[in-house]
């Protein structure tokens, strides 16, 4: 089975975020990934400031990013992100930057859950996997 | 009395705070005061970390920056935070920021001590004038 | 005559701009302020990137924040620019930010043209004067 | 041959840096890797601004992180960078974040020199070829 949660969200790139190159600085590109990542969560149903607020933490592990085109000031982007979930501990999710038909950039970030307290990693929540069936279950009703 | 507690920080400028005006972005001088601050208060015996984990902080209620000349990537720079010590529950520092003997801006910032549970506005804790009044005698005696 | 051109631009505020102290950083204050202009720019019909490419910068003179009450992650904000257009070199726009009918902040900008060439101040070019001029006649017009 | 090109650059963490997490964020670190990238330059004497100055630069292609701990606001870290030069087009960093004995977190870049007038990449120039060099002859002779 390989079904996947994708969103998309658009995002106009600002003046504070190129640099003296004119392009949009690569440390940007992260920023997109997580606003991006965060509306994947709100499209299952789980909203990442909820989940903060009840003592789960989402910290990033592992971070790749290719650039292939540069991005410009006042470009309007479309931050794609992928999740494909399988049962494990780490979630790892893809990005890809495209603008229009043009991809820039591609990436991909791991996260483990983290309880705030204990400051330590934990087994995902039961209420995260069930929103992410439903979510699958949901877009295959719609097929 | 016109007793004053000056630092001087010295910072590198770096490309990622860079634009396409080839400026270093005006966002940025914020972050540089902040900095500044930071050394002001541990002059002074004051670790602004440690003030948070007492559950203090100290937000920035007003902001203000003149831009007088652009800095530019890898500039050597000089960030002057300058507090005149008042017994008022609203904080006051002054900055500079020099490259040599250019001021290429000024500003300032205002701050309220807030306690941390309680989210609301507190008196400045005694031992912060504490430090206040024993940083000023120092001066005092090497002079 | 006080004649006004506004917009408000929606930002929904990202985890990378919030702090430690839970609030969104008080230096990503000014780069709303500066996506919301580039909105009003855009809004009379002027491209700030077009701008540019022609060889006139705009860059910031001063910068001014009052602070009210904190912006959180993943707050929908509305960020309100205001132009009272005068026939003066020295450019100044006001900003409220929003979050519902709660304002939580104030701030404002004063910008010079500049020659990117020369790295010198300009006259407003008159393109921009007609541009602003054509937005008023036609706020007027609608109502 | 494995001869390898090290600097370790201090850096403060700033507050402006930390997240609602109480970390670094995430998207600072490709930050730091670029701070320690000039130093590393600067100490083969080769400086990265007269670089873009001559019309030559060295955007990021691919950009990886690893975290295994946390930083904090106002951590005093080292960012250790790492070239092992090889005779090729693409150039490739290595990055360590250390506090004090504990690594927080590694990452690479590549990077192609591009010509700034033509957008296009180009071969890397003799003269970095020769300040390479000369600096592996350097570190040779103190052995």
């Amino acid at each position: 089975m390989s079904q996947v949660l994708v969103v998309r969200l658009p995002i106009r790139t600002r003046y504070a975020e190129t640099d003296m190159m004119q392009y949009i600085h690569h440390s940007v590109y992260p920023v997109y990934f997580e606003a991006a990542r965060t509306e994947l969560l709100r499209s299952i149903g789980v909203s990442y400031r909820a989940l903060e607020e009840q003592g789960i933490l989402l910290p990033v592990m592992e971070l790749g990013v290719k650039f292939f085109h540069p991005a410009y000031y006042d470009d309007e982007l479309e931050i794609e992100a992928r999740y494909q979930p399988r049962r494990r501990a780490l979630i790892r999710l893809d990005y890809v930057v495209w603008r229009e038909q043009q991809r820039l950039a591609e990436g991909f970030t791991t996260h483990l859950f983290v309880d705030k307290q204990a400051r330590r990693a934990m087994k995902p929540p039961q209420f995260f996997w069930d929103a992410v069936q439903k979510a699958l279950e949901g877009q295959h009703a719609t097929v």
